[in-house]
C-alpha cells in the first residue's frame, strides 16, 4: 500500500492483518484479526495506533462484522465497541461514522468492505498531498524535531508530519531530524527512529525533556507534529509534550506546524477545551515493559494527549495545502 | 546523618560505605569502597549521584587516599582521578580543592578524615537552612512540581529542592508534589517518589513531557529545581528537563526557583555558557537498564545537564536566603 513497504494495516481474504506496533521494532510480528473484538483490543492496546490508522483499522473491523452477519445489528454492534476503543482521536469516529452511514444507505457485505479500502487508499493519497504541501515549508537542510510516530506506522500512507520529512527527503532536500522519545510508551524511539532508518533519512533521537536545550543551542529548525483531533479554531489534541514543544518554540522563534488531513478536524466543537483527552494506566509511566522505574505503589498522572491552543501553531498542512488562523474559515466548509 | 535515615554515604572504620541509586527503588545494595577508584567508579557510574553528593563521596574517597598512603603524591593523585569523574557539578570541584588546600596546610591523614565529615556535616546544615528558607516561599496547600532528585540521596542532608519540600510538610504546610520522571535516568521516579513515600507526602508521578499540560491545566503553583552550578550572573545547570520546566513556567507565570548550596555557585565564571555540560552515553536513552526501546545503531544526543538563564529564575534559594537578580551583587563576595 505505501511506497515504503510497511504495511501496518491490511485486508487479506477476510482477515484484518495488523503488525503489533507494542513489539517494535525488536519483533515484527503480524495478528490476524477474524472478529471485530480482536480489532478492538489491538486498538485499545496501541498494537495498531496514529489517528489515521485506528480510523482505517476501525473501518476494516466493521467490514468484519458486516462480513460475518451482514445485518444491520452486527454493524451497529461493531460500531460501538469500536467508539469505546479511544476517545481522542477524530478519524476514529470518522471513519466509524462514514461505514455507518453507508450501510445506512443500503450497502452490502461486499460495499462495506470495499468503503474500508476506499478509506485505506484515500488516507494514503492524502499523505502524498500532505508530505508535497509541506515539504515545501522546509528550508533545504533543515533540522525537524518531530514527536511521537507519525508516519506510515500511524496512517494508510507515509505519513503525516514524518511523510513531510519523507518528501523532503525524496526531492532531495538533506534534511535531518531530531526525534523526541515520545514517553511513556516511546513511539518516537520505537517506531519513528525504525521509519527513519528504513528511509535513510539521518535521525537523532533525544528524551522529551532535551526539546529546550536543543532550541536553545540553535538545533531545531522548524518543529512539525501531527494530530489526533483539531477543533473548528485550530486548537490541536496530539500526543502528550506536543503543547510544551509548541510553548519552547515560540519562545525560541521557531515555527510549529501540525501535520494532518481533513478527516482530524472535528467541525463539530468549537475548541480544544471539548476534546476529551484519554487517561490511560498509571503501568505506562512507572516503568517500560517490564523494566519498572517508580515505586510499584506510585500515584501517576497519564493523560495520553494535550491540546496546543492555535496561536501557538504556526500552520496546519492538510491535503488541501497549509492554512493558518483564523482557521473557522480556513476549514473551507 | 538524616533525619528520614537515609544515609546514601558514610564513612565507616576506614570504609566509605555508598548505596547503589542505580538500583533503587527495587533493590537497597550497599557498596563498601576501600580505595579510591571504587569512589571514582561510584560516581562515574552514578551509584551516588545528585551535586552536593558526589562532592561529599570525593571528600571520601581523598580521605581513603590519605589513610592509605598519607602521602601528599597519594592525594593529589585521587584528586586528579575523582575530578574526571563528572565534568558539570561543581561541588565535586569545591570539595576536592578544599580537601587539597587542607593538605596543603599540614593535615594528617586523621585531619582529612575529619575535613571529609565537616564537609558532609556542613551540607546537612546547609539543607536545613535551604529548606527553612524555602519553605516560607509555598503558599499553603501548594502543589510544587520538581525534576530529579534533589534530596536525601542527592546531599549530606535532607536536600535541596526535596529539602524545602520535606521542611514544608513537617511545618504542617499540606503541600502536594508533581514529580517528573526525569528521563534518561528515571531519577524522579525512582528516587524521589521513593523519598517522597518515605516522607509520607502527597505526590504524583509524570513524564517530563507532561509538565507543560499540568501547568496549563492549573495544576501547579511553583516549581523549584536544584543546581549542579551556578554561575556568577545567575545562570544554572541543572539535569536536562530543567530549561524547559523553566520557559513553560514563564509562559504559565509559575514562579520557578532553583535551590542550592553556596558550594554549587561558581565565582570563577561569568555565566552559563561557561558551564561545560557533560555527554553521557547512547544507552541510556535508547532504553532504560535492560528494555531497549530504539533500534540498536540508533543516533543519540545525550546532555545530562542544561543551562537555564537567570532572567527566567524567580530565585534562588541558598542556606543565606533567597537571592535574586543581579545575582553578582547577591552572592555578597
Amino acid at each position: 500500500m505505501t511506497g515504503s513497504g510497511i504495511r501496518p494495516v491490511r485486508w487479506e481474504n477476510g482477515v484484518v492483518v495488523i503488525l503489533d506496533q507494542t513489539r517494535l521494532p525488536q519483533e515484527e510480528v503480524y495478528l490476524r484479526c477474524q472478529r471485530v473484538d480482536q480489532v478492538a483490543e489491538a486498538i485499545r492496546s496501541l498494537r495498531v495506533r496514529g489517528a489515521p490508522l485506528i480510523g482505517i483499522a476501525a473501518a476494516y473491523g466493521i467490514a468484519l462484522a458486516a462480513r460475518d452477519g451482514a445485518s444491520r445489528d452486527s454493524v451497529l454492534e461493531a460500531a460501538e465497541t469500536l467508539q469505546t476503543t479511544r476517545p481522542t482521536a477524530h478519524n476514529l469516529f470518522w471513519a466509524i461514522d462514514r461505514m455507518v452511514a453507508r450501510m445506512a444507505m443500503g450497502a452490502t457485505a461486499s460495499d462495506l468492505i470495499q468503503e474500508a479500502v476506499a478509506i485505506h487508499e484515500e488516507d494514503a493519497e492524502m499523505c502524498r498531498l500532505i508530505g508535497e504541501h509541506g515539504q515545501a515549508l522546509l528550508p533545504a537542510g533543515a533540522s525537524v524535531l518531530t514527536i511521537c510516530n507519525t508516519g506510515a506506522l500511524a496512517t494508510g500512507g507515509e505519513g503525516t508530519a514524518l511523510g513531510i520529512i519523507k518528501t523532503a527527503h525524496k526531492r532531495g532536500n538533506p534534511i535531518r531530524v531530531i526525534a523526541c522519545e515520545t514517553r511513556p510508551l516511546l513511539q518516537g524511539a520505537r517506531l519513528n527512529m525504525w521509519e527513519l532508518a528504513k528511509a535513510g533519512i539521518a535521525a537523532t533521537l533525544i528524551t522529551d525533556s532535551m526539546a529546550g536545550t536543543c532550541m536553545q543551542r540553535g538545533m531545531v529548525d522548524v518543529v512539525i507534529a501531527g494530530a489526533d483531533r483539531i477543533a473548528r479554531d485550530g486548537d490541536t489534541a496530539n500526543k502528550v509534550g506536543t503543547y510544551s514543544l509548541a510553548v519552547l518554540a515560540k519562545h525560541h522563534g521557531v515555527p510549529f506546524y501540525i501535520a494532518a488531513p481533513m478527516s482530524t478536524v472535528d467541525l463539530g466543537i468549537a475548541d480544544g477545551t471539548q476534546i476529551p483527552i484519554e487517561e490511560r494506566s498509571a503501568d505506562e509511566v512507572r516503568g517500560f515493559r517490564e523494566c519498572s522505574a517508580a515505586p510499584d505503589a506510585a500515584a501517576v498522572f497519564n493523560p495520553a494527549f494535550d491540546v496546543t491552543p492555535a496561536e501557538l501553531i504556526t500552520g496546519i498542512v492538510t491535503e488541501r495545502g497549509m492554512v493558518q488562523a483564523p482557521y473557522e474559515q480556513a476549514w473551507g466548509t
